[in-house]
């Protein structure tokens, strides 16, 4: 499951191949933040497993704080998830964490699962995490408790990813996303239009 | 927030020493394997964070894969977090993952969220989660896709932990277990008793 698979639409082929190398950056970098303290992680090593060489990651991103800052916000990925009317929302949100997963072999959000790894970069993608994701989804809500059902919105979310993603639970995996969506969704939307 | 906080009711002086002993020898490593690739943790660091003597952790645990098979084990938690009746087990469930992180800074389930730092051990920690987790609550359920409901009644649940152990959502943890509960247990019922 490579990024490589899924380019960006109808892109010239130099822009398309600069597209798929950034992401294949950008998701090896995710990849080992999953997976190691951000102080051990090297430049060196997101190159290798991205199949790029290091001074490429430079021009691309800058340096090594630029890029880890770059996959530290959810700014991108939360526009994707909430880009749907507030009323069809949760389904919307549940598929597209769905589709992220088997397709792309990402989640918009899982991210902020490895804020414990990180020390003080932690509480970055924790801050990231309520400005960018919770916060902006509270903004769409109207009613009472707002930010708290933001919350528990973003939680239920979180929780089919952990699911999906980490645990590989067998059922989750063998099923439809459509049926996922169906039988999931409603308690996410609960929390958004109660 | 000590483990030493929480003893198991009316032991010996004795005993309780060596039960608070036990715990806070096991919470120091589930805070490393949070946080560290089991290879990288040393028994030392161990002793260390509980404050006792690498030897002790030796005469309550073996060796360091008899202490992270305990660690790495959901039995006991799941014992406790399926501890209700079926047609009450939702509210039981939100609840119990709540007290458990403010009460004693611990989640049931939430250690699977680390399988990815912990290579072929990350494995064995998914097979303990579906086969002590999902798979038993699955046993309890009765009706159609009782397995896929049993992993989306614990993904909701998981994603709670997340939410409030790792995110530190403010708003959920500003809020009362029993505001949690009655907002966000309705959900686990669900793929419960449908």
């Amino acid at each position: 499951m490579s990024a490589v698979s899924t380019p960006p639409v109808t892109p010239t082929p130099a822009r398309r191949d600069a597209e798929a190398t950034r992401a294949a950056i950008l998701k090896a970098a995710r990849h080992l933040l999953a997976r190691h303290a951000h102080a051990d992680i090297t430049l060196k090593a997101v190159a290798e497993r991205a199949g790029v060489s290091p001074p490429l990651i430079l021009k691309y991103f800058g340096n090594k704080d630029t890029l880890f800052a770059r996959v530290m916000s959810f700014e991108s990925d939360a526009t994707a998830l909430l880009s749907a009317p507030l009323e069809e929302l949760g389904p919307h949100m549940v598929r597209h964490v769905l589709v992220s997963q088997s397709e792309q072999g990402a989640d918009p959000l899982l991210r902020i699962v490895f804020a414990p790894l990180h020390g003080e970069r932690g509480d970055i993608l924790r801050a990231n995490f309520r400005t960018q994701v919770t916060g902006r989804l509270t903004g769409r809500l109207t009613g009472v408790d707002a930010a708290l059902r933001a919350e528990l919105a973003v939680a239920t979310l979180l929780g089919l990813g952990v699911m999906y993603g980490i645990a590989r639970g067998t059922e989750v995996r063998a099923s439809t996303v459509d049926a996922l969506v169906d039988r999931y969704a409603p308690a996410v939307q609960a929390h958004l239009t109660p």
